[in-house]
């Protein structure tokens, strides 16, 4: 079962307002393949989900992103509901967490309007990806290659677009954590 | 006091989710002032707000979208709230009754989340605008020449940052009514 993914871990950078099944469900195929999975936030101590178009769960925050590193970590995780990345996307310490993952050529997969907050960290020009159907026009300003798929898997970049899509968002970040590095997850040098 | 506005009539088109003050002052001021207001929606009957980080209050629906011409109204007001604009801008009959006030070179105000609507219209290639900090970035790749101002006025194009910007975001929509049609208040041949 563990191969591969003895000893990796993942972040799940969030903050309150976060689509709760796209938190909990990636952590818990995480978990059950063996990786270790954080929760890191710019809160201290819990942040509290979105769930049925009403205020869901908390959730205990693992690592504060003042003390979080990318290199503690083997890949990133951006879940979405609209309200967190509208927090986090004008966050400068968030934006450079992100960066970090690029440059370490790390896995990053985000859901839903996870993708929003990369527009922000200058990271998807020229990337195949997806989204929710309503941040399309972002991110295709933006420069990203938007197509209306389940999971599009660009060189460590894997983008699903909502809840429905979830069992597939979560195995393709698994594969891409086994295979490791991915040399084209860069960063331009712009950013 | 009506000097100019006698007659006049707004619709604020907003749904569910929308920042509660954005709407009703916008409101208050343009009635206190003699114009007509209506509360214009895709839903049929009432519309809920968003206040102090939770749902708010309920809104009678004044005219039903699918009911609803710019032929109607002298303007426009887009409320902001992140979760309205949100669930407007992939709406293709929300994006033609916009463009519509754009065509008949009418007043359009929008304040916060409200101009992320505008980037689906395809009418802020080339405007002077603010907006809510964190849509910025999306207003600027859609080709908007942004500023951190409490109100940018760019020939009938009214646009402000946050509830803070309130009174002078309606003194200046009331202004751009009393002047009325603003000719380079326009659309691209493009859209």
């Amino acid at each position: 079962m563990n191969n591969n993914l003895e000893g990796k871990k993942v972040a799940i950078l969030a903050t309150n307002g976060f689509e709760q099944s796209e938190l909990v469900e990636p952590k818990n195929a995480l978990e059950n393949a063996g990786v270790t999975a954080h929760i890191v936030s710019p809160e201290d101590k819990e942040i509290k989900g979105w769930k049925d178009d009403n205020w869901g769960d908390n959730f205990e925050v693992d690592v504060k992103l003042d003390d979080a590193k990318a290199e503690d970590y083997n890949a990133l995780v951006l879940p979405g509901g609209v309200i967190t990345p509208d927090l986090l996307r004008t966050d400068e310490k968030v934006l450079e967490f992100i960066r970090d993952f690029f440059r370490q050529s790390k896995p990053v997969a985000a859901i839903c309007h996870g993708p929003w907050t990369l527009i922000n960290a200058e990271v998807v020009e020229g990337r195949k990806m997806t989204s929710y159907h309503t941040i399309r026009k972002d991110l295709e300003n933006a420069g990203a290659k938007w197509t209306d798929s389940e999971v599009v898997v660009d060189n460590g970049l894997v983008t699903s677009r909502n809840p429905n899509d979830l069992p597939i968002f979560y195995d393709k970040l698994i594969d891409e954590i086994r295979e490791s590095k991915h040399e084209q997850q860069s960063i331009s040098t712009s950013a």
